[in-house]
């Protein structure tokens, strides 16, 4: 994990700033009485609030339903409801059902329906049972507290194996300020769209506008450059919360303190997508492609995602076989505009770094190394163009037998 | 297999147009005796002949040596040499080696070199070793014969399973013609390349221009359709040599002669194309995707495409699993223009059909009678826009744990 000046790592997820609780349960859409399947992020203030969604045609009634109430409110919002085990959506009252999960919560709140987030994830084109929710609406409200963060973050879970949360600490201005958030996502995981469901929230003073361009700036070189199995799914969504309430001055315009900021929000949603990537359906391994020396950014991230998108290399790497004839490959079917002739290849981990391949060819290098390097569970693999200064990171995860056995049994 | 009127499959691949011989050995670049790793077509006259190649940027040497040698002839050849176990491709002397090969071949067969295809496949980034094609290369062209076609067939195959053969005999002007192709490919196989190896061969006499035009059509439509696993390789080639012999007059326009011909190249070209995606590393089910009712074809390919490419719907499919979510998904994140909420996906097999989604939304079917549907090796997803004319169709086969164990395995 890279070590920013400034910013301390705290616990805490969506609860680590000022003035957010959460909750979260079964409320029986999962049969598991043990898998919370239901949460709520309830900020005590209106939040300054932005999002980003698929990019997919098809799109889950709870993303319409959000975009209706940001652009009904103006981009505030107070709280946030998310459901697992059923997607909300392609079945035939999906906006009534996601309007009705923001009304029952709206009304136990006391705030407006409109300032509801609303979010689901899993199976698509079955009808969302309202029921249980509306039963355990009252017992989910009552039961928000400053720390229950992890009860949320693990009700949003599905195929996931481990809850995804991060927060950070940091000064504005001589306050404290903290930024903090959860997610999801295991498979249906692909560049250009904003990855499954991810909550951010903040205490920081900024205003929707710079709060929108920050979190587009940031879910283009993180979240959009991770990729699971080339499949971006219909509900995916982030959204960020600001309420302000570590009383500095509002951010409204680029500047030192929406430097700090920025910052922030990429150390959360790059954590976190380092974390989606290595819990990615049925991974072993977490690869990390960074595409240095590019002549644009949008080159060296067009790159590195063709790498991490690639099969045979994901499979390769499930293997622990230097193959790095498939990572040039793929950087050379990457559509973007280089000289493969410069191309530099290194392979990389905990356990060391060797060359491959120099000059877009080949080089000795001893495969007990290679092996050895390749045997631990996150790997890198850096590939300098050689014709520039930019550069771009993206995250993936190995191909193995139980991301067929997840995807390939009933109904996943 | 499609019934065409007045085409007649007939048996000996690129050997059944007159004119056309074939030989396949092992010359020891494969350890394994008894499989062919080197091969020969060549043909009695001076050829017509037109080529497409892999988009990819890294393109291995004989691409760029036969590219050179068909630019120099102005679009003629005589012969194919290819071999196998090594793609001689991103190494220091690729050019060189590919060279010699067609030295090597123009010599025996008394023709000048640059009247020679040549064609790798197998491992990137490995020296290519001249001394085997150098010392069989005597018996590989006294071997020649016109009925060595499945000799040089078996010689293509890599991971493939079963040879791949197809060809047609057809009238042209009161003359009987024929055109015949092999094909090998198995894994690294994407759209926006013309897949693996491929040989083509006919006596019908047409001019290089509108051999050239027909081929590029026709590989937009079947082999650009394929997609084993999403990876473009460096090598795919598919030529097509025309000697004229079947003495009718030379087609250089369009129009009904030259329509026949076209239909006959589609017929061999789309069956090598199912067969190649029946084939695919570790697949079990053909998928086939036809995507009609579409604006215009473009935008019926691009949603054919997603529809096969998409890693869950392929596990769906191994898993027997009517998960049609992921075929609308799939449809959903296509990039092209269209309604999502006027689209139709049936699911069919021989052993039937049933709807599965109709206005962009789930229908009630029998999960029995579905399962009886995906329990084929076979399988047709039939989409409709229902917002125009244009159909395409689209090929790939499912993903399984066999897909994993063939390329995590050590430099496969």
């Amino acid at each position: 994990m890279k070590e920013y000046n400034g910013y301390k790592y705290v616990n805490g997820g969506v609860c680590a700033a000022k003035g957010f609780s959460a909750n979260g349960l079964n409320c029986g859409l999962n049969p598991v009485k043990e898998k919370n399947d239901l949460c709520i992020i309830a900020a005590d203030v209106l939040c300054n609030t932005a999002a980003v969604y698929t990019t997919n045609k098809v799109k889950g009634a709870p993303i319409t339903v959000t975009k209706n109430h940001l652009a009904s409110t103006g981009g505030f919002s107070r709280a946030v409801i998310a459901n697992s085990k059923n997607a909300n959506t392609c079945n035939a009252d999906g906006i009534e059902k996601a309007e009705q999960m923001c009304s029952l919560a709206a009304a136990e709140l006391g705030i407006a329906a409109e300032e509801v987030i609303v979010a689901s994830t899993g199976v698509i084109g079955q009808i969302l049972p309202i029921e249980p929710i509306k039963s355990y609406i009252k017992p989910l409200c009552e039961g928000l507290s400053y720390s229950g963060n992890e009860s949320a973050a693990t009700a949003i879970m599905t195929t996931d194996t481990v809850k995804k949360e991060v927060a950070v600490e940091f000064v504005i201005g001589g306050k404290v300020c903290r930024l903090g958030g959860m997610a999801k996502g295991s498979g249906m995981i692909h560049p250009n769209m904003a990855t499954t469901l991810n909550f951010i929230t903040t205490d920081v003073n900024i205003t929707t506008r710079m709060l929108q361009k920050a979190l587009s700036d940031i879910t283009k070189i993180t979240y959009n450059c991770l990729s699971v199995d080339g499949d971006t799914s219909t509900n995916d969504m982030v959204c960020v919360l600001a309420n302000g309430l570590s009383s500095i001055p509002e951010i409204s315009s680029e500047g030192a303190e929406y430097d700090i900021f920025k910052t922030a929000l990429y150390i959360v949603m790059s954590e976190m997508t380092r974390m989606l990537a290595k819990d990615g359906e049925g991974a072993t391994k977490l690869i990390e492609c960074t595409c240095a020396g590019a002549p644009v950014q949008e080159c060296a991230i067009t790159v590195a995602k063709s790498v991490i998108r690639s099969p045979l290399l994901k499979c390769a790497v499930f293997g622990e076989d230097a193959n790095w004839g498939r990572i040039l490959c793929a950087v050379g079917y990457a559509e973007a505009d280089f000289d493969i002739d410069k191309v530099d290849v290194d392979i990389a981990s905990s356990a060391g770094s060797i060359a491959v391949c120099r000059f877009g060819a080949g080089v000795p290098f001893s495969e007990d190394e290679a092996k050895r390097i390749l045997s631990e569970d996150e790997i890198q693999i850096n590939i300098n163009l050689n014709q520039g200064t930019a550069s771009a990171t993206a995250w993936g995860c190995d191909l193995t037998y139980d991301y067929v056995k997840i995807n390939g049994d009933y109904r996943s």
